[in-house]
């Protein structure tokens, strides 16, 4: 499965895993793909330092990239003290309120809330680029908006290529303009954040509005026949995030969390502002449905809903309060069924692949 | 572009083209695909079967089908004026107060309402089939629902298909066990009654659940390279209904709605209850945003909602009242950017997929 990209990375396949656990990235790299590690959770460099040293020794020496989130506009001198304060009283009750509800117990005392995302700031962001250019990485992407010029600048000069995640052909030309290299177009099925348009239209989209820069497909996309149909739209490959979740390799810290993505189906998830204020899919629970239901009090605006939210989605997490328990996850939820090993995933979806161009030439009457 | 359904329609092309208009689907039919004549908008049984008539007459020799609202429940007995009784004073004071803001004019006296859905009642459909089954009709499609068992055994025995639109395998599942041919996969981004589900992820979980009947996909397909992402998926064929509304033989009946669809990008329709009472996809207007925003009385169930609107929707189109113009259209419509003849727009189907075809094999190393 190649392509352009595919090539001009030196990857065997143009299969684009991002995750946030380094196992799993460097997994899917020694499978012939290119992992891209998550760092929006790294809050401590060395965190990310230890991880990259992780994944640079258990690559292969085969590629791999860096996801961190960099905001275009800059936010310097703003602290999280500063947007705590920001946060309306009766939303905190009510996060007080549904937690009771559901008898959610407290943190251990001294236990810091683990799912908080501070990579949005300014500083972190910056902190965590200084950590990665210290690393071979050769892909640097952004998941929300488009890099800094200097960022994309410092990129170049260290042969670094730059993608960026787009919800919309308007949105990709923007990119473009701040001069990346890749667009990750990442449609309305897609877990995490995402926009209205499905990747059946928005791939084509995009592809036609940043021609000649290459296009990777995202949303939608957990088996080798929707890799087919990805590349088929004008994608040079494919990226996947959320099949990459109920993998041997993945670490959710919760059995209940895995069943539960074991036992969704494509129609359980649900595009809510409930975690980070801005619409992202999730698996729906009765978190969600609180929040998006007719007494919650509106979701904030990022940041400050993802702030509010993070000390409860961490009790929720750490005591495995299944009715409350989700992650941010596509409609493919509904192909994860097993758990099985990244190696075994990545077989699967380049056989798939196979059988799809094999059907594809019947239709269409080539002989092979 | 050939599938084992293809082959049993006796068809070229795997491409089925859904319309209103005669003259589209006897067009369809004749370049090569399968046309499917919407019968939804027929009050009169003789205006049906002066349309039939002319089909029959226009297409060739060649197979085309109808696409008939059958309840499953049965209504018998009900009659528009019980229905119309149901309907709240509040919601029409609204329709009167949006009318009146945008200065929308009355119809003309003795003017019907073109506008006026009633293919949905029981005795509407019943003599709609009846029509229906004295033409050579070689497929039978229900929009809404399993059609009643009496009728899918009516069709089989004059060897008519029956197919049935879903828009999640557990529906499909339900279609399959009403005895029908052929299910369509609707997909989120289609025009007209969808679900949450993309085309992406829902046409292999469609193909999946009912093994072995075939799946057409429906939903964010108008081009050669999105019907080969669709064959890729599983499908034995593309559904496509948007696509022909800006072909040269659609009619209209408004210049300023076909200059609309043109204008308008993949962004802007809108999934909306505004029309129907189901969420159905169509062009966002001030007449969507009226009943979708905090200020709107919210919507009514089927069938309610759609009386509701009827004179309304025909004033709006009669007057042409541009903020409130509309129609059910899919995503797709981003492409929908010039009028042409049905046998230009199919022509440009067939070749897009014999570019995507080229494209897989070459990504996929296969030599030509």
């Amino acid at each position: 499965m190649e392509t352009e990209l595919s090539k001009r990375l030196g990857i065997e396949h143009a299969i684009f895993g991002f995750t946030p656990f380094p196992a799993v990235a460097a997994a899917i790299t020694r499978a012939g793909g290119f992992g891209v590690l998550g760092a929006v959770r790294y809050t401590a460099p060395d965190d990310l330092r230890r991880d990259l040293d992780w994944m640079q020794e258990h690559s292969d020496g085969k590629p791999y990239g860096l996801d961190v989130v960099m905001p275009a506009k800059k936010v310097e001198g703003v602290t999280e003290a500063d947007v705590e304060a920001m946060i309306p009283q009766g939303h905190r009750q009510f996060v007080r309120d549904t937690l009771a509800k559901h008898g959610v117990p407290q943190l251990a005392e001294g236990e810091a809330a683990g799912w908080r995302i501070t990579g949005w700031m300014e500083e972190v962001a910056r902190t965590q680029l200084d950590v990665a250019f210290q690393y071979p990485i050769r892909l640097l992407a952004n998941a929300l908006g488009s890099p800094p010029g200097d960022v994309v600048n410092r990129a170049h000069d260290q042969d670094v290529l730059v993608a960026a995640l787009a919800g919309s052909a308007h949105h990709a030309e923007r990119h473009a303009e701040a001069g990346i290299d890749i667009v990750v177009a990442q449609g309305y099925e897609a877990g995490g954040h995402t926009g209205e348009i499905a990747s059946m239209v928005l791939t084509p989209d995009v592809v036609d509005a940043v021609d000649p820069l290459p296009v990777l497909a995202a949303g939608g996309i957990g088996s080798g026949e929707q890799i087919a149909a990805a590349l088929a739209l004008g994608a040079q490959g494919a990226w996947l995030g959320s099949l990459w979740l109920t993998t041997t390799e993945a670490d959710l810290h919760s059995r209940a969390l895995t069943a539960k993505l074991l036992a969704a189906g494509s129609g359980d998830t649900v595009r809510s502002r409930a975690l980070t204020g801005k619409p992202a899919r999730q698996l729906r629970t009765e978190w969600t449905d609180a929040w998006d239901g007719p007494d919650g009090p509106g979701t904030l605006p990022m940041p400050l809903q993802g702030l509010l939210v993070a000390e409860a989605v961490s009790r929720i997490q750490k005591h495995e309060v299944v009715p409350l328990l989700g992650t941010p996850v596509g409609q493919i939820v509904g192909r994860m069924t097993s758990e099985r090993a990244v190696q075994t995933v990545f077989d699967d979806l380049t056989r798939g692949f196979e059988r799809a161009v094999d059907r594809i030439n019947r239709i269409a009457g080539r002989s092979q």
